[in-house]
């Protein structure tokens, strides 16, 4: 099944794919990531011995503006109009878990915004943790759902992955078999 | 052991660390990060029966210009001049490595550039074969290394990884035993 | 009467507020301020004695600018369309005064769009007087008025305020009474 | 005395000033400003009854990363590599007392990214606080001192405003008298 | 015949026109350019005797990034949201003809948009050949077509030109006599 | 003679060519170009009539703040400190001539910053006029010269063209014989 790229022409050149026709409607997507850190920083970002200060709003605060800029850091990216963004950071024993859920009424979807959100918070807390921690490592990020547009509602199958403590024994971004997903409706479903 | 996070002052207030007094020297930094995707867009992506397209091309240039528009997106980072960019895509067969060197010669290293040009890289992969794939993940992001500035040389004790095809059997990004790392100085070393 | 800030969620958390169900109807906002400057630098704004420059144009250049960008500046506002901008500086004895417009057809107000316009046109008049006047200030900036929208149309009760030069004798931002206030529609009314 | 504006050529044409041949040197900037707020919003930044939210670090982001967009906001500023900023909310009576140092290594000062800081710190308060006060008011706003750079430390005469509670009685930004001041009061005056 | 300038006020102040009212309707426009480059620089774009690498890639995202930022840069444009770019780059005998069509579904014709898009792949090709060739120079940039909006479809009248190699005989840009123009409007037709 | 593009790598893939090991030097740059336009609008520009505007001005902001943007437009520019920028606008008869002349003291040349002021000025004018003009076309962009760092000083051969009036009868970007041209340095005198 070779399907082309949607970003390429039919000469492999780029251009940005024309929604102009596709009507505006509410759209929603979520997308998650984590970022591994030790158990030193861990009790840092919870405080324990010391203010807990503005690290996890700061990191909020850079997700919510990156998912405003998310076309000018994708270049093919449509603009879209970000109507809502909700940021959560979970601080959990071996790292933050990060969850964003980005709302929009325009023609396209906000799978990248979701994306870039989630990517931005997780730099801007390696980076505020990198001066105790160097080996700080952003991983699982990845789209989880959706919903509105014409493809209409899909979630991720293999969404047993509910933070970085329990992400160990998963088996793996693709992994074939995903029988018990719950309210799972793939595009083909 | 509890040490501030740099970023934070006494009383967890977030603030831009003065480095108007460290010298201008040379620095390099490295980082990598792995988009996984699945054989079909691995064909895609490669060409197979189909024009070879733009896709790295447009992720090359993403990862280049995140990396001067670092400051922009992670808001403790203080604006560096970025010297020198040079970006890898490999595509693997089940995934794209990404990596990504950064030079400086400023007052600050420039490993928060290097990440946010692997993810912006990884980013744009997303978007691009989200069309056909949307269970795309972007994981394993991390500075590998660097060298230049007051801290001098270091490199990640864990740098077994070299591509998402042999990742499967590592121990995890803080295994604690390293014993064969090479030119290896972490931070307790 | 403890109200929730909007851009707060029950803990307290910084979100972006879900604005995709509101209307896109058309709305206007104005707000001004003042830039006060000693009566030496008034002359060379008026261009007594040298020609009269592009000091006005180029304020009025930032400040239409920065109306466009105020979801970069401004860290929880959405992305408007901003669809007219009119930016008055008038030059008084004392001071400059400013005056700003936005007007838009979209789905939320744009009063901080009126406001950034202001500002902006103020820090770079500052700018271009610093050479000859370190004293600038920049103050009494304020939204006016606003139409359109659920909330309809507002006026601040207390708009005595024509300039600087006639802005001493004000009781103050927050006075109470404002019994003369002419053309005033409160948020209740 | 009429002295140029050092933005504007003998024609009055705006131009960039060539600051190329200037020396690289540390310099400091301080400014400060007001957004005026009732009693009942007050309570709220401080958490009266409610939790005390991310309401002020937002703000605290918002002026940090502002200062390093100043050459976007203020067109004929030269671009500075911002290298340290540190700013203070401090929530009074009557209003919230914004006080920003920037620092840096470079060929011109930081008044302007100082002031920049400033406002949009304050900016960033009024947004969120609009919900529950649409009278908030940004005031007040000036630079406090600088130093390093060819002309040395210079602070403002008149800076017995130490916050909104005390500046009701202040002759205003340009008052006449300043009998103990002689124009300059270095920081340790 | 003077009319006025659109963008300045009766007093020659330019503000942003009001465009709320315009109607959202599908919209297109076409512009085109030319980087003149020597032989030797056709040959390094073509990759005669050396691979042929990133480098129209590269313009072709330059160009789609800069028409998302057209009101960045050109200060009295509207924010519109482009829905759709396509840049085409051919590398002739004596140059490369940049051609681009932008569309959109907003209130406001996107001529400045691509024309954007062409000028950002042009000074992207002239950086990426001036190593090689400082000689490069961009010509005959200008909008092709537009249709869409209230005044409807138009294209210039002067289309002869299909390439630098073949434009050295034309009239110029303002020739009057356009006898053979084909389904071309001018804007009195 | 097929020197590779600096821009890419052996095999053709792009990045920022590494300039960490240069000297930071004074260097300027200049570049030029034209808008052409009709006498109907040259009228407009130059107030017969009507109030002469902020036009010149505009485009005037509009290059100098390009100028400072070039690394956000040109993907593999490096960002430099642009520390003097001189803009000039010449209303000829038939077109307006713009001049860019930049300044820094970094370590790379300028002449993308200065092709890059010339072009946002440009696009800036056709935007102002283009409701009176649709034909206004931009025409002979071009570094002219070139001072300080590794390479030296250098200027265009062709530089008999000084502006749209007498640039008619020349030969042609790249004609051979300038058998006239004065101070003229070519790359390898």
């Amino acid at each position: 099944m070779t399907r082309r790229l949607t970003h390429e022409d039919a000469h492999g050149a780029a251009h940005m794919v024309d929604v102009s026709a596709k009507e505006v409607s509410a759209r929603t997507a979520t997308a998650s990531g984590v970022v591994r850190v030790p158990p030193h920083v861990v009790a840092l970002l919870r405080g324990d011995g010391v203010p807990k200060g503005d690290a996890l709003a700061v990191a909020r605060v850079a997700g919510i503006q990156a998912a405003k800029r998310t076309p000018d850091l994708v270049p093919l990216c449509h603009p879209v109009a970000v109507h809502g963004v909700r940021l959560d950071l979970d601080v959990q024993d071996d790292g933050v878990r990060i969850a964003a859920t980005v709302r929009t009424a325009d023609r396209t979807g906000v799978e990248m915004e979701a994306l870039t959100c989630v990517v931005a918070a997780a730099l801007t807390l390696v980076d505020m943790v990198k001066g105790v921690d160097r080996d700080a490592e952003i991983t699982d990020v990845r789209v989880d759902g959706k919903s509105g547009g014409r493809s209409g509602t899909w979630s991720r199958a293999d969404d047993s992955t509910d933070g970085p403590g329990t992400s160990e024994g998963s088996g793996g971004p693709h992994g074939s078999a995903q029988p018990t997903g719950t309210g799972v409706a793939g595009p083909s479903a």
